[in-house]
This record gives structure tokens, sequence and C-alpha cells, in this order.
């Protein structure tokens, strides 16, 4: 019966969830991170992943993102990543070292976010309109 | 033979589906009481969920909603609910005697969505941009 | 083994995804093609639906659409297919004929999307704000 308890309580508060995130709107890039940051401290050992694709590159550039404190926090925590892609960068001329401390690039955001929802993760597409 | 069918069709007709509400466009709202009830009169059977927060705390505010009197009239039905975050009302400085009838006060909005996902229902995300 | 890692490699491979699209904004209806041209071009046995409701209309009309040329490509294309809600064109005074080639109808795109989202399809909301 304790191990049931235990267990059914590790499941309850065991989260996994992506987030969409596309837009160019830096509001959208600070609400994403309010709710990527208040989970991560509501359910430290679950796993949350930022997708960045789109018009939402500044987000992660150490130049022009209005979150980077917010997501370098998480640079060595591995329960709570961010993937930006590959194409989204190039088009936008921005290369590895131009990345805040921990963001990862990924080959194909949509496969990516497919990969997540088809292994029974949460989803949340971040917009402000 | 009539109880599969019947049972068939009641499967069929019987939807769950959560709709995320961010954005404080009034546009966004009204498209998102259009949908649900529409649905909600197609699939009187069924459970729709309105999860509203980050941006969108007017929708569910009284003196400020552009969709009241739409939101009013699920104010005694069950399948239709409607959930304010607790901390977007109190950075909105919004307290319970401001909601619309029948809205009521969720804890977490990202964890009640989450559960309906696991739960196996649909998700909406409402946006007009 | 063979059988098994080529049963394997071909449901690594196989996606299904069906896009959201509401927005108004042209930019959405460019970045929704993006996703999907490359999509298919990637996946070319996958399947992949857009969904054109609310404010999408111009999306899928000859005579205002951005991405018309996008679109008719995949007039002849089973795996990629647009379904633009009836209700829709109703609001906006349009019927089959002003339809990009290719462009089917649905009666309800909540559903549609449900439909998707009950049989494991992925789902990704289109916006750029």
């Amino acid at each position: 019966m304790l191990v049931a308890t235990t267990m059914f309580f590790a499941q309850e508060k065991s989260i996994k969830m992506v987030f969409d995130v596309t837009s160019s709107n830096e509001a959208t890039h600070q609400s994403a991170m309010r709710h990527v940051s208040s989970m991560a401290k509501n359910f430290p050992d679950s796993q949350f992943e930022v997708v960045i694709y789109s018009g939402s590159l500044n987000m992660v550039l150490v130049e022009k993102s209005t979150v980077s404190s917010d997501i370098s926090k998480f640079a060595n925590n591995n329960n709570v990543t961010f993937k930006v892609c590959a194409t989204t960068m190039k088009r936008g001329g921005a290369d590895k070292s131009m990345l805040i401390d921990g963001v990862e690039v990924v080959k194909n955001p949509l496969v990516q976010i497919y990969s997540r929802q088809q292994d029974g993760w949460g989803y949340i597409k971040e917009t402000n309109n």
C-alpha cells in the first residue's frame, strides 16, 4: 500500500511538457519564461523543453534576448532544455557562438515537438495574441 | 446490435476539449466563445473547458469582458467550465467578486491543461495572429 | 531481423501532423506553408493536414492568398490536405469556386482537429505573435 501510494505521488508530480515558441514578440518570450520557470520550480523532477523556431530567434541570442538571464539559469539543468532550429538560425544569420549559454541547436523543430507529443508530453503553444 | 450501435454513437459524439486562452485581444476572446458555444450546442453531452491565464484576464471580468453574456450562459452547465489562473488574477489586481458568474479559479493553469491532455482531451490554442 | 529493422524505420519516418491556422496575418500563412512544405519534402510518405478557420480564410482564396502557388502544389498529393471551415467561408462570403485548387471544405474544423488528435496525430498551432 505504501509503495503504491509513493508511486502514485511520483507519477502525479512528474510532468513532461514542451513549449512551442514562434513569436518575435518579446512579451511572448517573457510569458514563456514565466511559465517555464514557475513549472521548473514547482516540479523540480519533471522535464520541460522550449522549442524556438520561425520568428522567435531573438529569444535565445545573447545580444537580443530580453530573457537571457532567465534562460541561462537553466544552463546546467538537464530537466529544462532550450532547443533552437538550425534553419531559423541560418535565416537569421546567427551561429552557435551567439546563443545564450545552454541553448542547443536542433535540426527540425517540428519533428522535435512531434516526438515529444508522441512520447506523451503535454504541449503548450506560447502566444500573446 | 442496437446497444452496440447506440454505444458507438455515444462514443462518437462524446468530445472532451480544452481551450487555451492567453491573449488580451478581445477578438480572440470572441472567437474562443464562438468555438465553445458552437461545440457545446452541437455536442451537448460533451465536455469543454476554457483555461484563462497570462494576458487574457479581462475575458472573465464582469467590468471588462466583451463576452460576459456568452460566458454566463454556461454558469449552470457542468459540461462547459471556465477556469482562470489565481496568479493571473493576483497580478491583475482581481478578486473572485469581479469574476463573471460560474468562472472558477485554478491554482496552476498549465497543470490544468496538462492533466486534460494526459486524460486524452483535445487541445486548441486560441489566437488571432 | 531485416523485416523488423525495415518496419522500425518505416515507423520512425512516418509522421502525421495537423496544423491549426486561425490567423488573418499573411506572415502566419507564409510560415505555415514553409513548415508544411518542408515537412512534406522531408517525409514524403507521411500525412499532413492544414485546417483553416476563424480569421484565416484569405489563406485559401485564389484572389487573396499570398501562398496560392505553395498550396496548389499539393492539389494532387493525398498526403498533404487543406481543409477550410464551411462556416468561415459563409461568414466571409466565399464559395467553393473561390478556393485554391485542391482545398477541401469541412463542416466542423474543431471536430476535424479533435479527430486527428484522437488518432494520435501531432498538433501544431500556427501563430506569429
